[in-house]
């Protein structure tokens, strides 16, 4: 297996097709990571969620990281890894038109996003009802990549090696 | 979709089957989160690595969190978060029984472990040559599982609807 780094253009790219990873956040030192769904676009990230424990740490201290990663199998993965600050996009004219952007950029995945809210807001009735968009200004990203070897590929071992 | 909270059992079940997470460290409340293999054992987890920037966070700040999950769609997941304390296993005579124990329950997984280690250290020559063994030990764990209503059951929304 060889190791190599993902160049800036090639972070971008793994970051625009994805919608699905893991975001940390911090308070006192301690880190909390949960898994999200977001929408990238160039210098930040767009998501949308509850009010809840990484809200309320992300209020406290904004700075975040956001991982995500595609793994076909021991041999074959990328990852790439922003750090990045959290702003609310609060329902005030102030940020009405990137809330609005935001929204856009969320897109079609909502429909999913809008189910969980709705079944998370009739199951537990001291949810806010209003959900609640952010952005994540990206300060830096770095990627990645294995890939089998020529033994690898030759033998066919890399083919043979799921993850799970 | 509907929500709910994992028995602390459920959570020990999912943590049992899972070899891979993200684990969150932090530094001046900065939070980093990588991709990790693990092998969980009763209130510990057990991973090895070259030394690294998060090794180095780790061990000016032992605070860690791993998370770990299985989406199925975006109707079907679950995911456990782990909170916990990093300790480093060094080759000591202190470390030495727990160290062994470690690299009993990592098992089968240090094969490619090894692999990718040796090909990191072919590529990175002021890497240390030793591979970093390690402890997380548990603090606290929670879990949530979504699943299908009764309605997109029956429609099979939830069958159709892939994550990616």
């Amino acid at each position: 297996m060889l190791i190599r780094n993902l160049t800036p253009q090639e972070c971008q790219q793994v970051m625009a097709r994805s919608v699905f990873g893991r975001l940390g956040c911090a308070r006192d030192n301690q880190p909390y990571v949960v898994p999200i769904y977001f929408a990238y676009e160039a210098d930040r990230l767009y998501g949308f969620t509850t009010v809840g424990r990484k809200i309320e740490w992300m209020r406290a201290n904004p700075k975040v990281c956001v991982e995500v990663d595609e793994v076909l199998n021991h041999f074959q993965w990328m990852s790439v890894i922003v750090t990045g600050r959290y702003q609310e996009l609060p329902n005030t004219r102030e940020h009405r038109s990137e809330r609005q952007h935001a929204l856009t950029a969320l897109g079609n995945h909502m429909l999913w996003w809008q189910t969980a809210l709705a079944a998370q807001q009739a199951s537990t009735s001291h949810e806010s009802p209003e959900p609640l968009f952010y952005s994540i200004h990206v300060d830096s990203m770095t990627g990645l990549r294995a890939f089998p070897d020529a033994v690898e590929s030759k033998t066919g071992l890399a083919d043979q090696t799921r993850l799970t």
